[in-house]
């Protein structure tokens, strides 16, 4: 076996056993783990169970080109753990489900690995299993997430009402900005660039999610995976209502902002537009906007209120300095 | 919109639209289901959760040339009801995380959705969720199944004991010899030949794990989507115990013994070997097998004794007749 060994080179279990060796121990409340038919789990009590599927494709969400294999790894859990985020839920599982093209090499099936092992372990989220197959084609990661939440904090996308505020977590455009370097040849995947790194390791907004559920401060909540002007769409034709977004509110990166004026975009459409931010939006009823207290204070990043929900079903782009109101820019949609 | 419209006319929304409009309607417990960020369930009382997932890639687990859409969307549900019968667990749930050519007809997205659909309504499981994406490569049909069991009829593959005796559920082989027809061109998939409604159609035996587990009949159980072979060799492994099966008594399909003795192939080596028969193994303490007559009563297959595990390690085919024991061949492992 030489170093350029590929996944082919092993048989399906003793791949699984590789993950396996990973793992930290099985926790009491899992009575069956990896290497069965399916996993058992001990469901907590007094709380509903969340379950959310979400797939990275190579060549449609990441190219192998720019992402190291610890990032893809990263990211995939990552985008799943944000829409358990956007319902208040705290994860606890995951199932992981690979198809491998026979070329891939096995030091990056491993980096691959760690990198999602890693992420699993900081948000106590432990893999429950998971299945193995060969790819004819790209490498794709589709991960299932399993967590909880209690009965009377589950967030939907379906609750704002007009007058509600909007608040969007962190900052956006980074991980746009971020692809658009590592396109561009312009940063290298190992650089401390913080563009890059927010595109190559999201870090999904758990903490803020659960904090904003367990206060009941929101009335509607929505992961950023698609950009912030499609996650406002998201709300509002959910929960029926309009919006109007404050241009100039909208807490954009600076190094995102610099990064797309020095390509000549526009640095506000790039940032909105583009996705894979993992930020979260809210929908806040302004007389209980102090219970967001807790997520400010305890929160892995900032709120910024950018806007509020109107009864007139329209969705605005509000850029202010007489400018005028123009329609928020349609999000990203894999098909089309 | 012609009839040659293919998913990459639709938007993400649309076909989503399209899926939950084949739905029946949500049940009570299902608090949250497709079109939000994850879905939320009520859990059931008093039993424990299952959760396992498994994946159709076009090229390796099927092939679009003779599978027809509305039995892709079958088998990748079949595939994991069958995970779950072989844990004894009462399926509730799936999520379907679709990645799909460009070029996809929208008329076989459809069928592809009917055929899982109407296989979910027959089991009772309810579409909560999924992930749809663009894929550059093959189709891919990966689905989560979650579902329920109590705590003391958790069936594993890890609890045989020697001098337990095996069974198996159904025949075998007939899948394997259907996949070969297709391959021939020897059958059609419109044509009603056994063999070929039985790869096509895999019916997992979801009854009858229920009812083995609920009497717990079995000390291990394992599905056979790799073949009979393997089946053995998973019991044996994980539960530390060797076993003869006896090649006499195994329930080979007729129609298969046929097809694969017509082509020159050992019936019985193609059977044992052949993948994506479905069926259950399970092992029986021989004073408890009384607590089998449910299953044979009331399953949706027969039941057949086919051997017996024991404390020499070694996996051995019993040839009868004569003719010796040989090891009991590999199964099939999708990384060599």
């Amino acid at each position: 076996m030489t170093e350029r060994a590929t996944v082919a080179d092993f048989m399906e279990r003793e791949l699984i056993a590789r993950i396996s060796a990973r793992l930290p121990p099985r926790p009491e409340w899992m009575t069956v783990g990896i290497g069965d038919d399916a996993a058992v789990l001990e469901p907590e009590k007094n709380r509903l169970e969340v379950l959310s599927v979400d797939a990275l494709v190579e060549g449609v969400h990441f190219d192998r080109a720019f992402t190291p294999p610890h990032a893809i790894g990263h990211r995939a859990l990552a985008v799943n753990l944000s829409d358990l985020a956007a319902m208040g839920a705290t994860p606890r599982v995951c199932l992981v489900s690979l198809a491998l093209p026979s070329a891939f090499a096995i030091a990056d099936f491993d980096a691959m690995i760690d990198g999602l092992v890693a992420l699993a372990r900081r948000h106590r989220v432990h893999v429950a299993g998971g299945n193995l197959t060969r790819s004819p084609g790209p490498l794709i990661v589709d991960i299932t997430v399993a967590g909880t939440v209690k009965r009377r904090q589950v967030l939907t996308r379906n609750g704002a009402r007009p007058g509600d505020e909007l608040y969007v977590s962190g900052s956006i455009g980074a991980a746009a900005a971020g692809l658009d370097m590592l396109k561009q040849h312009a940063a290298d995947p190992a650089t401390n660039n913080p563009c890059v790194t927010r595109y190559l390791y999201p870090q999904p907004r758990v903490r803020m999610g659960m904090l904003i559920a367990r206060n009941r401060a929101a009335s509607a909540g929505v992961d950023l995976s698609d950009g912030l002007a499609d996650a406002v769409h998201q709300i509002a034709q959910a929960s029926g209502v309009g919006a109007v977004v404050d241009a100039e509110a909208i807490p954009i990166e600076p190094e995102a902002r610099e990064w797309f004026a020095g390509r000549a975009d526009d640095p506000l459409r790039s940032s909105i537009t583009g996705g894979d931010d993992y930020e979260l939006l809210v929908a806040v009823r302004p007389r209980v906007a102090r219970r967001l207290g807790a997520a400010l204070r305890h929160g892995e990043a900032p709120l910024t209120r950018i806007g509020v929900c109107t009864e007139n079903p329209a969705t605005v782009l509000n850029c202010g300095g007489g400018s005028g109101s123009i329609p928020l820019p349609a999000g990203f949609h894999h098909f089309r």
